[in-house]
Parts: C-alpha cells; sequence; structure tokens
C-alpha cells in the first residue's frame, strides 16, 4: 500500500464538473489500495476575484485580514471536493491549513513552513479516510490565519509528503507535464518523461512556470518525487526526482523564456574594490530582487556593470542607481525593459564543454544580438531584445533537436 | 465606556458599498467612546450561492462538509469589513467563531453553543481593537467547524453580549425595527420602540421574521437588552428588554401571521386517557414539529383532535395519522395546507379579558372564518383560510388602533 499525496490546482477544480472529475480520480486511487492525502488550491479565478473584492472595500494590504480573505477559497473547493467524494463512497474530511497542523511564520502573505503537525491527517488515514487539505495556507503561532504566496499549494503538498513520508506526491494541472519549451511558442515542444530536481530548479528560475521554485527546492531538500500530470488527460507527465547515475543524460533538456525583467547598465564605474557591494547593498536595502549581475574586465580603470531586476523594480532600481553613481563616481545610469532572458537547460551541459559555443552560434545565424549572458552549471542564459524572444526560443529548440 | 455588540445581517454586508457604510458607523461607535464588538453574517446571498453550488457538484447534506463551506461566508465579509475599518483607522481584528471561542456541541448545521471561551475579544478590547467575529460559526469539542443553523448570527450577537456582559446587543439589519404588523400587507404599520422579551418572543413565534426565537429565548435568560435598528437608516430602533412596571402597556402590539403550516384534522377519536398522548408520540418519534394542537369537548365519547405542522412535514404527518387512526379507533384523518395562522401580541392582554372577544368580532365582521383558536397569556392565534389573511391582518390592525 502506497502513500500518495496528489495537489490539485485551481484549474482543475475550477467548476462543478472539473470537481467531479477530480473525485472520481481520487475515487480511483482509493480503489487501487493507495492512502491518500489531497491538497486543493481556491477554485479557478476565485482567490482574484476576491482580491478584486477586497479593492472595492478597501485599500487592501498584505496582512493578517487579506490572509483571513483568501483562506475561504481553499475552504469552499475542499468542502465540495469532500462532498463529491461521499456521493462516491469515499470517506473523506477536509482539514484547513491549521487543522492540518502547518505551522507557519507570522509573515502574512508570504509564511513560511516552519513546523508540520500532521496528527489529524494521520489519524484521517489510519480511520481508512480520504485528508483534504487547504493549500497555500496554515497557522502562525499566535493562532493566526497564513497565506503562503506564490506557489504556495504546491508548498503544501510537497511539505506533507515530506512529513508523511509519502512514496509520490503528484502535482495535477492543466498541461500533461514539463516540457521543452512553451507549446505555445515551440509546437512541436516535447513533454520530458523525466528530470532531476537540479534541472527542475533551473527551469522554474528561468521562466518554466508550471512548478514553483520554492515547492521543487523544498522537494529536493526532503527527496520526495514529484510528478506533474494534467488532471484533465490524467495521462502520464513528468517525474522530478534525484539524479539517476545509470540514466543517459539529455546535454539540453529544455528551452526557457522570461520577459518579467528589466536590464539597468552602470557604465565608468571605478574599478576599485567595494564598489559593486555597495552598489547591490543600496538595491538589497531596498528589497530590489537582482537577478542577473554581468560585469566585465574593465579596460583603463573603469567598468560596466548590468544588472537585470523585475520590472516592477525598475523605477526603484534607477532611482537608487542614479542616487550612488554620482558618490562611486561611475558615469551614465541607463535602462531597457524591452529585453527577455532566454535559456537552456540541461543536466548532461556540465561534461559537455561545447554546448555554450552552440547556443551562441544558434542565435548567431538567426540574427539575434546577445546582450549579457550567464551561466550556472547546468543552465545558460542570455538577454536579448523582449521582440526577439520567441525567434531565440524556436530556433534553440529547433537547432539542439529538442523536438 | 459602554462595551456595545452591534450584528449586522446578510443585507448589511451585501456589497462593498454596504460594508463602507457599516465601517462608518462603527467608526462613530468607537469615537463616540464605547468598546465595540461585531457580529458579521455572510454577505446577502453568499450561504444561498454556496448551497447552489454543493448542489451542482454532489448531494449536499447537513454535515461536517457542508458547514466548512459554508463558514467561508462569514469569514469574507468579516475580513473585508476589518479592512475597510484599517482605511477609517479604526484597529480591529477579526476572529472565526473557533478563534472567538463559540465552542457548540457537535450537530452540524444547527449546533447549539455551549459555551463561549471569550479571551481573545477580550484581549483585543483590551488592546483598544474593535473585535470582529464570525456570526453563525462555532467549533465542537472534536475541533470541526460548526454552524448553528437559522437565526444564527442573532444567537452569536446574544450569546458574545451575555458572556462579555455587553451594555446593549444591537441587531442592525434591512428594516427600522419591529412593526405592529408587516409594513407590506398593512402600510400604516407602525414602528413598535419598545417590547418585553416575552413579547418579541410571541411575536418570533406566530411569524414575525425579524428576530429569531432562539436568540430572543437567549437575550431573555441572560437579561440582554437587545436594539432592532436599520442599517440603512441608522435611526433608533425598537428596543426589547425586560417588562418594566412604571410602563404603562399597549394592550396588543402588534399583528403576525404565518401561512408556513398546514392543519390535520382527526376525527371520531375515542375519548379515552392515552389516546392523544400516542398519536404525538408518533409525530415526536418522526420529528415532526407540531404547533397548535387543538381538542373540542367530546360529543358521545369521541372527539376531534386539530394540530398544525410546517407544511414541509405534512405528508410526514398524514401517513403517521393515517396508520394509527385504525389503530386508536379513530374516524378519518383530513388535511388543509391552504390555511394560514394570524395572530395578536400584547403584554397588556394579560389584564384585558376582553381583547379575545374583540378579535373575534373584528374577524366576523369582516366576514372570515375561524378554524382554530389557540391562546397565551399574551398572545391569540387564529387559523384561518390562508386567502383570507392578509385581509385578517389588514382588519385587526385597523381596527384595534395599531396605526
Amino acid at each position: 500500500m502506497a502513500l500518495v499525496v496528489q495537489k490539485f490546482g485551481g484549474t482543475s477544480v475550477a467548476d462543478p464538473e472539473r470537481i467531479k472529475a477530480v473525485a472520481d480520480h481520487i475515487a480511483r486511487t482509493v480503489r487501487d489500495g493507495n492512502e491518500v492525502v489531497i491538497v486543493v488550491s481556491a477554485m479557478g479565478r476565485t482567490t482574484d476575484d476576491l482580491i478584486r473584492l477586497a479593492g472595492e472595500v478597501a485599500s487592501p494590504r498584505p496582512g493578517r485580514e487579506l490572509d483571513m480573505l483568501l483562506t475561504a477559497g481553499e475552504r469552499i473547493s475542499m468542502a465540495l471536493l469532500c462532498m463529491a467524494l461521499g456521493d462516491r463512497e469515499v470517506a473523506s474530511i477536509s482539514l484547513t491549513g491549521s487543522q492540518a497542523g502547518i505551522i507557519t511564520d507570522s509573515a502574512h502573505g508570504k509564511a513560511k513552513i516552519v513546523e508540520v503537525k500532521a496528527n489529524r491527517i494521520r489519524d484521517a488515514l489510519r480511520a481508512g479516510k480520504v485528508a483534504v487539505v487547504a493549500g497555500f495556507q496554515g497557522v502562525s503561532g499566535s493562532h493566526d490565519v497564513t497565506t503562503l504566496g506564490r506557489g504556495g499549494s504546491d508548498t503544501t503538498a510537497v511539505a506533507l509528503a515530506a512529513e508523511l513520508g509519502a512514496d509520490c506526491c503528484e502535482i495535477y494541472t492543466d498541461v500533461p507535464g514539463v516540457f521543452s519549451a512553451d507549446p505555445q511558442v515551440v509546437p512541436d515542444a516535447r513533454r520530458i518523461s523525466r528530470l532531476s530536481f537540479e534541472e527542475m530548479l533551473e527551469i522554474a528560475a528561468s521562466g518554466g512556470r508550471v512548478l514553483a521554485l520554492r515547492s521543487v527546492e523544498l522537494a529536493r531538500n526532503h527527496g520526495v518525487p514529484l510528478e506533474v500530470r494534467s488532471s484533465f488527460t490524467w495521462e502520464p507527465g513528468t517525474i522530478i526526482d534525484k539524479e539517476s547515475a545509470e540514466m543517459e543524460q539529455a546535454i539540453v533538456s529544455a528551452v526557457t523564456s522570461d520577459a518579467s525583467e528589466a536590464k539597468v547598465t552602470v557604465t565608468g564605474v571605478p574599478d576599485k574594490p567595494g564598489i559593486a557591494a555597495s552598489l547591490f547593498r543600496a538595491l538589497a536595502d531596498r528589497s530590489v530582487n537582482v537577478d542577473m549581475i554581468v560585469q566585465n574586465t574593465s579596460t583603463e580603470g573603469a567598468t560596466d556593470i548590468s544588472f537585470t531586476v523585475p520590472k516592477d523594480d525598475l523605477d526603484e532600481s534607477l532611482e537608487v542607481a542614479m542616487s550612488l553613481a554620482p558618490v562611486i563616481g561611475a558615469g551614465s545610469v541607463r535602462s531597457d525593459s524591452e529585453i527577455a532572458r532566454v535559456s537552456i537547460v540541461g543536466a548532461g551541459m556540465k561534461t559537455n564543454p561545447g554546448v555554450s559555443a552552440t547556443m551562441f552560434e544558434v542565435l548567431a545565424r538567426a540574427g539575434i544580438n546577445i546582450e549579457m549572458i550567464s551561466t550556472s552549471s547546468i543552465r545558460l542564459s542570455c538577454v536579448v531584445k523582449e521582440s526577439e524572444m520567441e525567434r531565440a526560443v524556436q530556433a534553440l529548440h529547433k537547432e539542439l533537436g529538442l523536438g
């Protein structure tokens, strides 16, 4: 008998028909002899609707009351799912984040799980019931309801799977798995059947939207195997697990892209110790989330530093950079919000040194100029013009033979 | 400094504009120097919408999961109200039934409050905050969320007012108070400025829909003065309090009506001890809620017994009566669902023996036949044809000079 955690996102429970389909699938899983723990998100656009409603009543700020409001969403979907399971003669019990023992810090709107006290879930399983747990939510030490922020339900599922020692954590969504590129950009993109945690981390960090970075990190840290699957077709999806030695690794698994950032360049920065530190400390103090940083070797005692930040943080970043430039003796500050980052990810890149050259050649042949480059051991990212992003993804996917 | 409990029903918080108006009123109450505890219902039709949604997913039965679903409603309204209070610089904290310490039995869908552990509310008041509590909901000893059923939010408000020793419990609704008759039936019906608990109990029990019977009972038992007021005009409403000796009492305060019941008559019942008991025990065993019972003095060793039951229970009642009639040696069983009960209520009736005669004369002059009569010390009810109900109310209201 296996213990399976299944997480259903908002599109998987968007309406009564979808909820009934999910209940059918859970019933099948139970009848196959598994112990089952379900994590469920709010139905469809419920969370957005509640935020909009809050905006009509007040100036909603992240905090205790917004969390109280938003947690109504999972309460509705989990209760409905348990009723549908009841109709299928599957015993179940819904549990709020608090009832399920998801203990968090008190950072409302972006709480972190600090402990899982899964007694009630274990009791439910012992009693032969499916435990249906509200994703995205927890309770702080002061008994206030909290939400986990973006990717929260995935994180709930992985945390429960880790705590319970589940055999697998299945993440159901509206796509059949992780693809070699966004199928809307690259029609012949291929579903990847298996990825290492490290590859999935790089894919998530470089623009892949199927899984939130934090849930993949948590899964890696606790060795929880994940499977991303479709709740519309129920076919096998993408398994994300420890890198296995016996398996030959694809050099490149996926091409990803991300147009959410803007670029800032500070020119004529004196090439002296501590200059970069003072700039990025100032940005960090303003909570600006800097992503890529590129600094070239200096010529004539000065250098250019470029970095990317979320577009929402661009104005603040420019303010910081411009006020600091005269202090550190730098030249001008420029920015460009019409950029995109295109990345290739693959565990095999570690042992195949020619991949970067291939990427640059492909982009060159397509007439696409590279503005910045950054690398990790299994990822290679180039900043290009936003208008050329899709073409870059298509060219790389084709030339690297991923279709 | 007074401690005030204010309860706002669904129509009072039906949309963002109403919520903001309520927040303005609470802010005024706080600035007038009061300590304030708020009890809030779900917005408008939220509860009905959730029940409809449940019906699209499953066959919803009262129970743990339906309660989990429905309690999402107050969670939304109370969080929004706290956000609106925040915009008005009024410190507040929302509390679910569980957080507010509303401990109930485990009868899901119709739970009874067994204890109020108001520590968190007292903490909030000590910290200078308005406590905004979810009405209608509580938590059972086994940590499951429960709902209190019909009139639940009023009951929450009165229970909190009793536990906290509040100076007043204000029930805000969409009408300006309790009226001498339904203003839709009697256009010149008058708002009653003051009622005793006993009068309000009789009004609630005989068809007045402004306050639920159980909340009035709780208020009487704990001596909590109530005021029913409009959240649309904010003008003074109807105060419900202990009967005061100094006040001259109106003989008749209100005319009420109720068309929700049906009449069952068992004819030729042998006039022997235990016969009535066997009939009404059988009905009670099927959980049929019998209201009026009338038995005439017997003629020739047999009598007729008539009783009224909710229309929903008529089929079951007929089944019971028909299967029992041959056993107890009774004659036929007849029923009529086209009936209505018209009542007059007034504390002064106790000391004015002529009131019943007046009522019968008024109905006779209007050509309205009386089918059954029942009385309490401060109420007099007549069953008439449903089609004559409104005319009976209008005639009584006019002839008794209540306008």
